[in-house]
């Protein structure tokens, strides 16, 4: 079983033989290239962008329709002679925070002394923004990124290269179609705007980051680098992925949709120069997607094509479910694996995600790998 | 004098008589078609991207061929048949917090028994992305956001329409030609990647903000709508606006090109229903635009053309110089003018800014004008 049978055929950007982008659907081990296959427009193009904009409807005949294109086999390509490139032209990308798990485990690593979960965790889902213009393709390399850090033993800041790179394990949500500006999108509208998911890596670098965050969030410690997916998964072939997510308490307020808890059933693997070293299980979050899009539009903040929003790192409840270096060693201080604390040069990460597909078995979503170039 | 004379020729987008957007330059209370009098197909065009990514040698023979065109009237229509559109699309949104005076008077009214700077902020010019999917033209209307906030008084938060709502009186910067990942843009290299300056007024809504911002900074309380004037001022009719800023203490860093902290002599006006009520002075901000530039792009995160930066909220050091109504009213609990702490219904804020000119004379920005219409 590959992953990627009849009940998945997820969309991304490829190009062949030196031709232009354009848009196919994997199946198996090929690429099927949808202009060619059926000559419309918004297949010509160097992102997913156009066909998203065209909404759920399209999305929806377009699947029955390449669904026939698989059993005709035509135009196919292997998918070894495809260069796959970033599916989507970002609008915003957001990241949020939405792991219990994660944000307790952050807490007592870097405060101690007081209660774990800060006052508003629960009852909002707590979000940023983060930089849409280096979101880049799973395979790119990441040069680790130099920045401003004080050690706490340091009373003055110095510069270079960062000494604490991480990964976070996050899955990532795509808009499809947009929606007004002043006019919040429903909890219950989220099938309507989110056409897909895509696996994704918010590398950090906490040295960078501990410095400057205070008090207006994450920034350069982030900014460098966020991968993602080649293949953009459907909610559509995620239909038996559907799970109940741990009960919240507090009840949360009513635009945030309370009793409709539902997140997906994906496992996560974080692959660290190819050995698994965490399997970290979305079906633990606390804060589900539909409340993710919920809040970020509560205040009337209009949605585009190609927006993107992350789940923030994922973490369960066991060691060995932790989606971040900061985590697997608690802040730097139990060295997991063979040793390891943070990044080194040369390392490669891969993040993989299956889950239940609709035909009984698993599907497995796009990976996302990079490898750790030195400094500049 | 208009503030539009030769000496400024800012750029921005237009369309009339129910023709497509094109790129425009405004001279007195003309706007010149720069399609129609060049035929060049970046003007053709719904933002001045096209043209901006075609690097500062392009900007400056552009510049002097316009001057040329004012001299012979070419292609002008009168700009009371103009309908003036957002100038550029936006790539990446980063507001920074360059102002002294606004980050003491901030931590101040925040934080009255604490040092009102945090440790890093003499350190680094400290920011964080907003959303450029709600960047919009002087003259859209802002819907009053509604958002979860939490009274100090309050046990549990509450969802309605926000009760703080709020300017900030700040500079934009817009970046024409893009840089590499990767590769920091240093500080010497601004007027390369930099074309011009906008006004800029980023709506907070206080309550909303101060329930969310631990630890991930603002999110929902800033999203809603940032406002940006119709026209792009470009750095080359600012040559005599330089000016040194403050003294910084301590040294920056190197990357932060210490003893070059040069700024813009750029006097802001904020006008409530008519009335100024406060007068910003740019050149007493604390962090540079150079400096910003290389702050954000240290850890090698690359430009696009659109991106836009801003400098925060722009306060002086006396009441009067105020650049947001949190400060003006000091928190809610002195209010000002006619008695006023927060924005009401049907407000209207201008925001006016102007510069000394090449030709003596000074140069007026566009303005941003914002009126706010009830919660939906």
């Amino acid at each position: 079983m590959s992953g990627f049978g009849i009940d998945h055929l997820p969309y991304g950007v490829f190009s062949a033989a030196g031709g232009e982008r354009r848009v196919g659907v994997r199946f198996e081990d090929t690429v099927i290239d949808l202009y060619a296959a059926t000559g419309r427009p918004e297949f010509a193009a160097r992102s997913l962008n156009q066909f998203l904009a065209l909404g759920p409807e399209v999305w929806r005949q377009t699947r029955e329709e390449v669904a026939g294109l698989v059993v005709s086999g035509a135009a196919s390509i292997p998918l070894a002679d495809a260069i796959l490139h970033l599916p989507i032209e970002v609008g915003d990308y957001v990241d949020f925070y939405a792991s219990e798990h994660h944000a307790s485990n952050v807490g007592r690593i870097f405060r101690p002394d007081q209660e774990p979960l800060l006052p508003n965790w629960k009852h909002l889902p707590v979000g940023y923004h983060g930089r849409s213009g280096t979101v880049v393709a799973s395979g790119t390399e990441v040069v680790r990124p130099s920045g401003q850090r004080r050690a706490p033993a340091d009373s003055e800041p110095t510069f270079g290269p960062s000494a604490r790179l991480d990964i976070e394990a996050e899955l990532g949500f795509v808009v499809g179609a947009p929606s007004a500006l002043g006019d919040p999108v429903p909890y219950a509208a989220f099938s309507e705007h989110v056409f897909g998911v895509v696996g994704l890596n918010d590398w950090s670098a906490r040295d960078i980051q501990a410095w400057e965050y205070v008090p207006l969030g994450p920034f350069l410690g982030k900014s460098f680098a966020t991968s993602i997916s080649h293949w953009v998964t459907p909610m559509a072939s995620l239909d038996a992925a559907w799970c109940d997510l741990p009960v919240q308490d507090p009840t949360p307020l009513t635009y945030l949709g309370p009793g409709h808890v539902r997140g997906l059933d994906i496992d996560v693997e974080v692959v660290l120069n190819g050995e698994v070293v965490s399997r970290p299980p979305y079906r633990t979050m606390y804060w589900s997607p539909a409340q993710m899009l919920a809040h970020l539009t509560s205040n009337g903040a209009s949605l585009r094509t190609g927006d993107l929003f992350g789940s923030g790192t994922i973490s369960g409840p066991d060691p060995d479910e932790r989606g971040s270096f900061l985590e697997l060693s608690w802040g730097g201080q139990e060295p997991f694996g063979d040793g390891r604390t943070f990044l080194e040069d040369g390392d490669e990460v891969v993040l993989r995600y299956s889950a239940p597909g609709t035909g009984g078995g698993r599907i497995t979503l796009g990976d996302v790998t990079g490898r750790i170039q030195p400094a500049r």
